[in-house]
């Protein structure tokens, strides 16, 4: 009772929301009923998408920090995996817009020219702010998002691309991981020592195999030793180096090493939480994902394709990006180079005190 | 090409849209985070209710006519199956409310006062429309949410009251049923001379079974007895008139004539539309009822319950609304009166003939 | 009480299923916690494929008939939307499998080669029934299911493979669409008329535009004569065949004008439940692709990738078969060929007459 | 390849487990087909029952050390975490069993008798192991569940009723708490001081509200007398019994003191997880409750109900477990003693450095 009284339907501005349905169809022509589920599962969509970004704004407010204190790890990782409770939720609503036939479409599609959901800014910006950059971009020299924006939401997605992304940030983060660079942590050699017994064991476990035959001895051993070259690149910068060129981690040699022992020691207390927020991260990529893929088959669909292609314009980019804007490819590509649990070398009695509670 | 153009963020009027949130707790005091939260999942509700809305009209228009055609059949089916999508769908909206804890909640919730779901004008309509009558509801003398509405509003839910709702038109249209009405069309007596030859081999079963005692005997029989009274309901329009009084059945006799036979003979093409109508309604019911529940339990767990009392008087209102606001609820006690299929009596001949494609 | 009776217990063979969960972690080694879930999740999927396949078997039975009757239609499509449901339900056990970890994953993996899903084979009898056919499979000289399989289940396979499938039988099904051989019929000649005038009138209201420079005008009446001469193919049966050897259509001429024709008059009274059939068999293809795709993701995530490759070769078979086992893709790229609902010729007198209800 | 080939056939004990339906329809009279629907449902939730008593006897085990290391928090989290989203999950297999209809239920309901899902031990278990008493299920004198089951599945119940539930455990884990020990921590009085402060201010705020009628000020006032009594039970152990007896909490004054800790100050880096495990208790049991409640609409959407009941002995159970069979009502009964952020009092220097990391 101490602020002025507000009713439901002003606090929503609800005058104004339910206002903002206008049909082209009955505006320039007949009024096609099925215009309206368009419109709503658009603006729907732009209010989720609104929503993802108020919580990507403020984690990314907390990783703008030189250091990121413990006690706000725990809402960072609430925060991100709110995101991917959106995304997973929003990507049910396809369902809804398929409850549309195509001829029901068809009802009102011209009247939308050249209206797209590729302009839909707050969706390019929440890819920009997680991480995605132009030249990740599958078709980045001709932009096909960029050109079709207004100048002061182009201004938008500038200012994001020169501001530092989550991607950026975690980086960092990754980077400053203390763990990594006391004096006396001799890890990386344990670890490496660790690989190279596993796979020195597996060269003997083939070799005296005796169902195999020579040549098949030959080939397993010749997969074991691409694998092995695997591995080594992750031991020296050089190799890595390759990694980076080749696409495979856009992640510094540093960032790769401190999410590897984030994911191998997972269970010492300070970093069950960094473990969660690469997770929550990992979670979000592949709904990301799946939105796109899913909305290539919708458009597939909703309005076929030309022969002799692999579908419409919308339909291919749709998969082309599904399949190269990921952001955190780097966490899923990180499996390869996990061995088992029971191999993994003890963590040094110092390094693992400083990972506990000392005092309770 | 051949109308103005127009750009997805005018389409949608997103400059309205993304500029409808106003955190109180800014505007008052101290922004509080996870009020976007809560101001995105209702104003997404609402816009949902909007397009409920906008599906249940247009079957009403469809019903309002003094006959529907078969041929629109397949559209009013097809819509009302989409309201029970979008109603499943926004179930589960809930889980993301919920990602905001009760102490998230408390960082705002004395701004609000006393704004409440209680007062959504949509919801209240989509209720009304389908056929909630104002007698029905549980609170109904000391109106509770009439009351909170602006004086239009209340106006807007006086025209609905008054005009024929979704259940009056269906009941209209049931009765319209012209198979009912054939002369020599003996289907509710030969219904009545199946069911009573099944009390009557059930009662030789019992009698007969050598493994009851002759107490256990009494007890099977007068269960059969009052089980074969509730049939003779069906039959005979005094007791029926008992069952309307009751509140068991709301529907005249000759409405749930009408549907018993959908129910039994959907097989047969005429009815099949019919038959996935009424499965329309009672999904939309099922999910509305568990959209009420769902939302009690919220209220609980966001502010718990004072000592003494079955929790807040949201929490209350909620779980009695989700037990009493049925509207279809004689769907779903016309469970009671089916026989197995194998029992159900072949239709008339001639009645066949005309329900299905006489010259294909 | 006619019957033995039964306990819940014993009904469900609960003793056998829940004796039928063996970890190897455990036998072979050291106990891996989350081995149970892996079992359980593909156990599940098991039982649902069986039920898939009992559903699919049935509708198959209702299709081997010369001619399905009207009154099996609103079984036959209420058993496929059951599937679709099941198949739209279970790409949720995903979010299942993925609280698993890698790390954890790691624990048994070893102990399960060579056992992989490759081997299922109630998925690939499934999409074998629907119609999937061994050439369409991406790799398909060097099968890498069929080699996998016992011999017994390759049998069952071969079996499966030399029976009408479900695409098989809905195209015999569609051939048969009576409407489609009616003497006097001349639909396609004017739905050919129309088709014609509207691409006229696109070319005038191209020429006539004054904001259009001459090389823009060049270039969109390009693209018109293209997508007109994609619609000959649907009037000129050659030019049809040559659809069919690019895999664009799989269906006959003949199938493919019942499908379109089915899909524009829809709302006839008998051509509502099939083209509910239709949109059936679309979602099934939408939720079997989802599927596909997002256990190619999992397996990306779960076990990494080899550098310089598109993934594991389990993850690059899994996007392939997303890509391109499609069974229904025909009723998709069906879309591109409907013109607006307001342009669509009204059927011939005699022929709407059929497909409505006579007497009633 | 160091250990025995398996096939995925085999692994998953693929012949014993897709044998074990068997339709009683077919055995005892004419093949019903959605027995196999309905046989498949129950066996699908009886194996996800077995998978969520694998998690929880899990952390039953981690809770029953005398000390719970906070590196085994976040394992037991994340398992806690999975049996709420199997949870979540199989609530959505009502939809598919609603895709059977009541008439098609009837085909095979007589040789059902009496199987229910009343005698679903593992559920049983599940309940009892979570924490459900006999003395708190809501018909426990003649117990319904308890009678039905066979002798050795009653022992196993015993069993776990005469072991500590997780319910239990959890208590003696909050009750252990170190923080409430501490000699000089004044929390308590510090709480106690706020919460008082601010019913005065409450009390001011009223007081002087000119809108207000003297009427309504007493009103007000009398309303805030009864929730500063509330909270008053909260630092009184002789009033806090008063609020056991009258089933409001279940837990210990002490364990209830403990869990508000947790959640007023959850950023503390050693509250993070603790908080997280309160909130999948919360979650479990919403969904739990969900269960009940779908079920509970199912069966009167199934099998009608008898004139003058509130529905079939099933549906009114299932209702009433809905409302009263919660293990963690004393979380969700919580929240009501929770005051906003800003006023939550800051935690003793010294306390709070035991929180949190001191040498990183």
């Amino acid at each position: 009772m101490k602020y002025p009284p507000i009713q439901y339907h002003d606090y929503l501005h609800l005058d104004q929301l339910l206002k903002s349905q206008t049909l082209r169809s009955e505006t320039l022509g007949t009024k096609a009923h099925d215009e309206m589920l368009f419109i709503i599962v658009h603006q729907t969509y732009e209010l989720w998408f609104k929503q993802m970004l108020h919580e990507v704004d403020s984690v990314l407010a907390t990783f703008s920090e030189s250091s990121v204190p413990e006690e706000k790890m725990g809402q960072a990782v609430a925060r991100l995996e709110r995101v991917v409770e959106i995304q997973k939720f929003i990507n049910g609503q396809v369902d809804l817009l398929e409850t549309m036939t195509p001829l029901d479409f068809l009802d009102f599609r011209d009247y939308l020219y050249p209206a797209s959901g590729f302009q839909s800014l707050q969706w390019r910006l929440l890819e920009t702010k997680l991480g995605l950059k132009m030249d990740q971009r599958f078709s980045f020299q001709d932009s096909p998002f960029f050109k079709q924006l207004k100048s002061d939401q182009q201004a938008e997605i500038q200012s994001a691309l020169t501001s530092p992304s989550l991607f950026d940030l975690i980086q960092n983060w990754l980077q400053r991981t203390p763990f990594l660079q006391t004096q006396d942590f001799t890890f990386w050699s344990l670890y490496q020592d660790r690989v190279r017994r596993l796979f020195q064991e597996e060269r003997e476990v083939i070799t005296r195999n005796p169902r195999l035959s020579d040549q098949e001895k030959q080939r397993s051993l010749h997969q074991t030793q691409i694998s092995e070259e695997m591995f080594e690149s992750l031991f020296n910068k050089e190799k890595f180096k390759k990694l980076q060129q080749d696409g495979y981690f856009r992640f510094s040699f540093e960032a790769i090493h401190a999410a590897l022992l984030i994911q191998l020691y997972r269970d010492e207390p300070i970093l069950q939480m960094p473990h969660r927020l690469i997770q929550a991260l990992i979670d979000l990529d592949e709904y990301m994902t799946q939105w796109r893929y899913r909305h290539a088959q919708m458009v597939h669909r909703m309005i076929g394709q030309k022969i002799g292609t692999g579908g419409s314009s919308g339909h291919d980019y749709l998969k082309k990006a599904a399949e190269h804007h990921k952001v955190w490819k780097d966490f899923f590509n990180l499996s390869t180079f996990y061995i088992p649990r029971s191999q993994v070398p003890p963590l040094p009695r110092e390094l693992m005190r400083k990972m506990r509670y000392s005092e309770v």
